[in-house]
């Protein structure tokens, strides 16, 4: 491998002199530079990027972690993060934490051993986070604590809407699906806003409680499966978009009309969504912003900068299909 | 930030002792090293990881370049990825590059430049991919030429356990969604193979080429809505898993019955396989283990080991549905 000594000593000037004329910093005189360039060339000399980021004391990374990179939802956001870092000359170092253990622990010591200049969580905060000395971390979704700004859709409108289009359609019992424990997750806004609103309304809510990490498909087909069953007299499903087209797999099983008999409204609206018939009807989170905002509010808080507002919201769309 | 100097000069000896104490290379006398470790954990000294790196000149980190992670099949693919490499205590840096200009040239120069140990890359080569100097690059599913070894399934017998189904089934005349022109992608083995089955036993095959980066659910949405308009008296449908979705909801919406009128195979078998009705019946890709074998494959070249066989096979799995 070719070394910057190797160059320095070829075009007659100390190795400083190279890296001062690689990275633009201090002063070389021109025809020195032109002479190094023509050097750099000739011998086909490559910068080792460890050793630029060494002196930097940067890695050029932002790690991503999320429960499941399966999950559509989690797929597309990646995507974006991805594409994001990337305008912003930064490389995208993903981590899915579902069924293995202690994964952000290990994420969060690379942040301060310099692995990684930030991170971005769409995971649960470990019970024992202390505020990781105000080191670059922003949330999507997720309480971190008043440390760790958060970036989410703006979920009290995203139940309003679902909540409307359900009064709006005659709706007199509505099942939804979700983890009823996780409270405190901002995630869950819209399902407590959308009850509120429905029972305002004189609507019937009943929650079916999924567990926690219920992000696999089979596990959301088996759970539709069994209360559509048990639970009698609704007309009415909210849910991921996983469990939304869950459940018209088993209406469709079950020979139940859509939208007549019931009618579904699906929550995030992902590419799945495309390729059902009737096509889901859906309050869909606008991925793309909310990478932006993600990506904006880390490269703030890396630069040192005032880091903004504790909690960015991002507007949620409505994705007109054929099941409400 | 504590620094390694700030250990030795409390420690009373040299930052180089400090290092061999640290690293476990080289001798440092034993109550030397108590010592040391005494200022480590008094002083919170965490040694710095791209330091460490650089020493090494391996930054622990490979490259994984997909073209979507939106499609289901390279979403579980990044999954497995991502899993197989952290138990080998390697980091997954993520690449999408479709639709993006010249991510795999970013990407390998990565790779020159130290910022990546490896890549595992399931996206096609460049045109002037001239073989990296044997560097560490494992391709699963491309042909980047016989400096980089291939893992992929064993699409010989997927498409033979399609055709073979088919034709079980009475099939006459099976329509196949696929890039045609892309013969030289493993890939598209199923494709030939199944169609050459299916034609020694006088079933009629129709090919519908679908754009090589055709990726996006609505996309095969649409071209399943216009072929199966278009073309008349099929009985049987092979396409990816999305294709195959879309197939069975422009089914549903004109009331073809499944499986008595339209047999539908999916090739992938994905997750997003378990939220239809009637499931869809698919060949299954070994998902797991392909990782495994790109991995390990990625471990030996790094290792400088022989890089063992230049193709690896991996089973393909049945999935019983109900759309055959």
């Amino acid at each position: 491998m070719v070394s910057i000594r190797m160059v320095a000593k070829k075009a007659g000037v100390g190795a400083g002199t190279v890296s001062r004329a690689l990275n633009g910093s201090g002063y070389v005189a021109e025809e020195t530079k032109k002479k190094i360039m023509e050097v750099v060339e000739e011998l086909g000399y490559k910068p080792n990027e460890l050793a630029k980021n060494l002196l930097k004391n940067r890695s050029g990374i932002i790690g991503v972690m999320v429960p499941d990179l399966e999950n559509p939802f989690f797929a597309k956001m990646m995507r974006y993060f991805e594409t994001e870092l990337f305008k912003k000359n930064y490389k995208c170092l993903v981590c899915n934490t579902l069924g293995i253990m202690d994964r952000q622990g290990i994420f969060l010591e690379m942040l301060d051993r310099n692995m990684v200049d930030g991170i971005i969580t769409c995971v649960d905060a470990l019970p024992d986070f202390p505020g990781r000395n105000k080191k670059a971390i922003v949330a999507m979704d997720r309480d971190w604590g008043e440390d760790v700004p958060i970036v989410r859709s703006d979920h009290d409108a995203g139940g309003i809407l679902a909540a409307k289009q359900f009064i709006q359609s005659g709706c007199r019992h509505v099942l939804q699906f979700y983890t009823v424990e996780r409270t405190t997750q901002p995630s869950n806004i819209r399902h407590i806003k959308m009850e509120q609103v429905l029972r305002e309304h004189g609507v019937k809510v009943t929650d079916i409680d999924i567990k926690w990490d219920a992000m696999g498909y089979e596990y959301n087909r088996n759970t539709m499966w069994k209360y559509m069953e048990l639970v009698e007299g609704f007309d009415g499903v909210m849910s991921n978009d996983i469990g939304a087209m869950a459940c018209l797999a088993v209406a469709h099983k079950r020979g139940i009309k859509i939208p007549e008999q019931l009618k579904i409204i699906g929550y995030d609206g992902t590419e799945i969504t495309n390729i059902s018939y009737p096509q889901l009807t859906a309050v869909k989170q606008d991925c793309e912003q909310i990478a932006k905002k993600c990506v904006e509010s880390i490269m703030k808080m890396m630069d040192g900068e005032s880091r903004g507002e504790q909690e960015v919201l991002v507007p949620v769309l409505w994705q007109q299909g054929g099941t409400v």
